[in-house]
């Protein structure tokens, strides 16, 4: 079985919007063994609308649009459907109904325009859309499928969840496509490359190395019509990585880096603290994306100015003016400051050159010190980063959160 | 004068990565009066790439291809040029010594499969990549044009820029159409819509208003041929709107809040610093991300324990006991603390509920409290913001900032 994507919209073309949905989509069928080889966007525009139509139908099976269904006059993907299927619109009382009692749930005032929403390809059935007002359509005609689906963001997820994939997945007997990403950090990707390279040349799973700002990503992806085969294969798979990388795997799919620390340091009943300089609460603002942070994270400190480095970090002048703000001295006596301050168990700190400007030949931009202090001392790490003022902070607050993970390790 | 891009690669159609160059690339073409009817993806398939390029060929008098360039035997892109255009690959020696002198300033070892990259349609002429092996394509052919573009990410674009758009302005005689994008924070949608509605109808420009986690952007976009009416149509419009919103306005096209923010400052010659809770670090982050940003900004605090909250910013612990960390009175304290310890003109203050847990009744999740002390004393606003998480966090920010510029203008 296999599926076209038609997304419609001349917003998409002017590239005003970027077409969020399609890949989505195109991921989640491959999950469910429906290819895709082909995908068409299109303006608002009827006939040619109709004829992408024509040409996906002529071509697949199983023919997915996305967007065009609201109230408005540029919504034209319910006649481009009718045309391209050969079902004529008709009016459905059921949908009509739905329709206006949702408007005067949300005591919106009723305009009729809103009947283009209630017209349907005759034989389409009329999906439910909880979020928003267009239903979207299921229509089935000499062997083909036609599914059109609502644009906005809150309706098309709901509605390939709840509707589309469950029953496309049983229509589908195809191979099923699923991937499963090993994250790596600490070692770079022509070392894992190499680590691990008699596994790169599996075809089923096949395993791909993607770099991604201070990790290396492996995405297993494997192949089979039987879910507990694919299950088994990314299972395997993932093991075999793991025997040869170790403690460089941090996680897997979602997992981030800093959810694997705040999980690292409950297990020790330890806390961590922050001081920060560059990057400006970047750090922090990490940890804390992980919910349950405050198990771990006490807090810290931003010190942009010298001043403050000095006022609550207790950096000694001499050092500001002996080696200045961008040193390793600095970046020593701030996580030490920090620690003492905060109590934590572990305080890191960044100070460093992000850019555009402030760089000197001595300290180009780029230059970043991260320190760590902790229970068995202090410790300093020098980096020369490259890129622009925000790959630069990015790839500190990574490094900063790499050497925490190194740290925990060493400790045991 | 019309275009059509083909995107290649079967990583698109599996969703394995975005699309992000045919948006950038449908504005840019419209930029120049080059309107776009069609998109279509294709996988790494000769077949299908090369119907797919013959259907553009027929409709479209620029077919540009993003992708499929590299020395790979999955790159497709030169073969299937060839087929649609017939235009028999040959060999360039030119392309060829290019590559070679590449590789030997890299110091990279050549294999043979490079080779590949040297080949190009017969008539085709090569487009320096610099930052990449494969070369663009440019053929002209029956009054018909095929483009063929890199995929990465750091060759596309300034192909994009130094090649392919200064030639292809200069043979387009088309309108043009240009955004420019006007910025609106501290009013809702609804009352910016009541405020500009007449400006609204207008047909050329066209204004339309988004709604932007907190802000309003207005997009106006003006079509002509000429580029001297372009900006006259876009300049009234965006005068016509600062009329009617005021202070309301903070900048145009990229500009964000964050650095109208730093620029007031340094007009003022004042100094801002900040204590946060569930932010975490990404309101001094989000300040920090302006270049320039150290003039006016000091630094602050990470405040996420009751216990820093007291030591660090002096929160009385009767506060924290008696009305709790996320309330006015701590926000208030919080402020007032960061001021005195940094000794900055402003000091802005974050505390709240970021969920997903930790919500109670009377507190629930999303419930923040936003304080501001400046040199007329202290400020708290309270807010129940909507959302996940992060979410949450992000209109928290966005709040902090606002306050911060309304205040500014208050001051006058």
């Amino acid at each position: 079985m296999n599926a076209e994507i038609v997304s419609v919209g001349t917003e998409l073309l002017l590239g005003q919007i970027v077409d969020a949905h399609a890949p989505v989509l195109g991921r989640k069928l491959a999950e469910i063994g429906i290819g895709c080889t082909h995908r068409q966007t299109v303006g608002d525009n009827l006939q040619r609308l109709a004829d992408a139509l024509r040409l996906a139908r002529s071509r697949a099976d199983v023919v997915i649009t996305i967007g065009g269904l609201g109230p408005t006059e540029d919504d034209l993907t319910r006649e481009g459907i009718a045309a391209a299927f050969d079902a004529p619109l008709v009016h459905d009382p059921e949908i009509e109904r739905g329709l206006r009692a949702l408007f005067e749930a949300r005591r919106l005032r009723w305009v009729d325009s809103q009947l283009r929403q209630a017209m349907k390809p005759e034989g389409a059935e009329a999906m439910p859309n909880p979020n928003g007002t267009a239903p979207g359509l299921w229509l089935e005609r000499e062997g083909r499928i036609a599914i059109a689906m609502p644009g906005p963001r809150g309706e098309f997820g709901p509605m390939l969840e709840n509707h589309v994939l469950p029953r496309l997945s049983r229509l589908s007997a195809g191979v099923r496509i699923v991937s499963r990403v090993v994250r790596v950090v600490g070692i770079g990707e022509s070392v894992v490359e190499e680590m691990v390279r008699p596994l790169l040349k599996s075809e089923n799973p096949t395993i791909a190395p993607l770099a991604h700002l201070g990790e290396v990503h492996l995405r297993i992806t494997a192949r089979s019509s039987d879910p507990e085969e694919i299950r088994r294969l990314l299972d395997h798979a993932e093991t075999e990585l793991r025997a040869r990388l170790g403690d460089a795997v941090y996680g897997v799919d979602d997992t981030t880096l800093q959810e694997s620390l705040v999980a690292m340091l409950r297990d020790r009943g330890q806390t961590l603290a922050c001081a920060e300089s560059c990057t400006g609460g970047g750090l922090g603002a990490a940890i804390t994306e992980v919910s349950g942070s405050s198990d771990v994270f006490l807090g810290g400190f931003i010190t942009y100015s010298n001043e403050l480095k000095q006022k609550l970090l207790g950096v000694p002048e001499e050092v500001l003016e002996r080696h200045g703000a961008v040193s390793e001295e600095c970046a020593s006596a701030m996580a030490t400051g920090a620690r003492a301050a905060t109590g934590a168990t572990w305080a890191l700190s960044i100070t460093g050159i992000a850019g555009p400007t402030g760089g000197t030949d001595d300290k180009p931009v780029g230059l970043v010190f991260i320190g760590i202090a902790g229970p068995a001392g202090v410790d300093v790490r020098r980096h020369q980063f490259l890129g622009e003022r925000e790959d630069v902070r990015r790839r500190s607050r990574q490094a900063a959160l790499t050497l925490l993970r190194a740290k925990l390790l060493e400790a045991g």
